[in-house]
């Protein structure tokens, strides 16, 4: 539900992390800025890091963030500073949530951030992330760590153990955040245990289901579209038409793909209509129909061909034209509706740590592609979804993987 | 998303209660089984103090309770176990989350419950809540125990203190859930604070949005229709249509009524069409429009009459006086999608701590009425939503108060 911006964003929103370095902080900001992105909020992530990294160079030493040393303390307080400043210049410019991401391990560096935040009058909301587990901390440094400026060119051991005492001057000065600092989600041990304290607000119970769901246990998500049907062959729009042969044809090469390559069990998510749950049927049995993947529903349009949507209601096509993801077909659907009743099976998909095949129509697959992809919002409805092609996305910490494999048969593209 | 049994319910889920007396608990049960069972999960509570009070009477004091006392001690955990009992035989026939409302606040009580269930291969999920602020345990005590049968009939200051004096008898023996017992929800002080803990499922994270909205802030609730419109005149199925001349003077009748009483700030939410808009103009000019207010979409049968569903297509209309919940119009949704649909809408309005007017349609109302109503899914269609008439529902702790306000003018129900 869009609860428009006097209901639930009063005044802008600043995320505040807190926790170690290796924690997964970038990696939570990252994850929080895509959703917010996806469900339509001016969103950043302001990282204190890579300001340091603009201002004094990439390559120091651990004991440059070490509280004794003076330069270093001046240094990283100016990377702060500036971070914030930007991220204030930017609220007041209109953006909706944003997302400091720094260690902010002491009482009087949050306090400070949140002093900043309250005078413009910006809400507040820590996010902390504590981990206990030694091996977790490590495989944190050696996938993110090293591969980041800081380490350029150094040798991998000797870079770990530069980044443990760089850890270990940060938790020398570790002021875990207090009830009386205010709104706080805690996230310990990659999720095994969350506290929520003083969170109620709408954006806030969304951004607790999103962490709730986080991992980064690596599995793939494929993607595709129904076979062929009668209404794709016609241009006609939605619909529940049967598929046709050559749609049968790539049911067959479907299951032929996953039995020859993918044998651990995979869920398969269909949509109620005909022609995606036709198209599991060489796949499995097990399929499930869900509502919510239904295709964009066009309303008074439904089964018009795009040609006749043109030619007899051509206001319609030319405010379609205009704005592809606000437009609401009459009596039916924008894009923005679809995401938004798309957000459950994104929980879902982040959920799952097994591979989820999602047979589903092309407005549906973009909007979740474009989730799963970082796409902005205004590309989601451009998104090329062909007919007859797999595509396989597989998360990472930090991006993804994606192939896309061209089945066929070839059948022109609607 | 009703992820079906295969998935999301592998085997049942027991939900088991942990706390003090007059911390919420039965409360809390009875709101999680109202969602579940609103949801379409076969749910029920098994509470232990009903059991004790068939089994011993109502009427015993608070050395009952006393770990001293043999015989309270035997009588007690019989009521736990023949509690126990029936849960396990209602799981046993097909019950799929089971909630045991008890105190359960010693470990070897709640490992003696655990072990019950993990024999029989029940999933096991515990939720605690704890309170540490003396008011709020006092108007719990005064607005639930006072009138339950243990002190009928007793002056309420010796009721109060012979309660206190139960409640101590626990206290001296609680031992708060650990992390090693396993996955659990744990609410503090009314849900200021919320610890979750292995909490990963599909399930789990829709009670952890209920758990994080709930609140016992008495607050109205109004329900409407929309004035009528032209296709009620015409008794069409859905549509777009305008508001009749009668519809305008019901939304006139519900701006002056508002204006009359209701001088605090009223949130007021339509859906997309027209008919609702129009409702709500001489309202205000600050409603919510929201896509997921729409009503019921009739698919194939939008614009046509009853009677034309009837002749036209026999069969269509023979499926739905059968089974008006699950039945699905060609392309277009059931009551049970519709419900799916509103959960966003049920969060929503648990959290508002303010009045909320939500002027809507006569399948949706149904549904949102029969959460709030506590109605079996079975009902909710079939639930009378008169056309301009104002539904008032004010959620209380155990039930709610409800009036109807027959506003008019007199018009065909449809």
């Amino acid at each position: 539900m869009p609860i428009p911006a006097n209901t639930s964003l009063k005044s802008p929103l600043v995320i505040i992390m807190v926790g170690l370095p290796a924690r997964g902080k970038t990696y939570t900001a990252q994850r929080l800025q895509r959703f917010l992105l996806w469900r339509g909020y001016q969103s950043r992530v302001f990282n204190v890091g890579n300001t340091r990294r603009a201002q004094v160079g990439a390559q120091v030493p651990h004991n440059f963030f070490d509280r004794e040393n003076a330069v270093g303390l001046t240094a990283r307080r100016a990377a702060a500073e500036s971070t914030l400043d930007a991220l204030l210049e930017w609220c007041a410019l209109g953006g909706q949530v944003a997302i400091y991401d720094a260690t902010n391990t002491t009482r009087s560096r949050r306090n400070w951030v949140k002093i900043a935040c309250e005078e413009r009058g910006l809400r507040v909301l820590w996010f902390e992330i504590t981990c206990a587990d030694a091996t977790v901390i490590d495989t944190n440094i050696r996938a993110s760590k090293l591969s980041n400026p800081d380490y350029k060119g150094i040798d991998p051991e000797a870079a770990v153990a530069d980044f443990r005492a760089r850890i270990a001057h940060y938790e020398r000065a570790y002021e875990p955040l207090a009830p009386e600092e205010g709104s706080h989600i805690r996230l310990h041990d990659l999720g095994q245990r969350i506290e929520l304290f003083d969170i109620h607000g709408y954006l806030q119970g969304k951004l607790v289901s999103l962490a709730m769901n986080l991992h980064t246990v690596p599995r793939p998500i494929y993607l595709s579209r129904h076979g062929q049907s009668e209404d794709n062959r016609q241009h006609k729009l939605g619909g529940d038409s049967n598929i046709t042969n050559a749609g049968k044809a790539y049911a067959q090469k479907l299951a032929q793909w996953f039995q020859d390559r993918d044998k651990q069990s995979i869920q398969i998510w269909t949509s109620t209509l005909r022609r995606t749950i036709q198209t599991a049927v060489p796949l499995s049995d097990h399929a499930i129909a869900l509502k919510s993947l239904d295709e964009i529903h066009a309303g008074i349009c439904e089964g018009m061909t795009y040609e006749q949507v043109r030619e007899q209601m051509p206001r319609e096509f030319q405010a379609r034209k205009e704005d592809k993801l606000g437009y609401r077909y009459p009596q039916g659907e924008s894009y923005e509706d679809v995401i938004e009743r798309l957000e459950p099976i994104i929980f879902e998909l982040e959920r799952q740590r097994e591979p989820v095949l999602v047979i589903a129509h092309q407005a549906i697959l973009r909007a979740l592609y474009g989730y799963f992809t970082n796409r902005t919002r205004s590309e989601t409805p451009h998104i090329e979804i062909p007919l007859h092609t797999l595509i396989r996305i597989t998360p990472r910490a930090y991006g993804y993987d994606e192939e896309r494999v061209i089945m066929g048969p070839e059948v022109p593209q609607t």
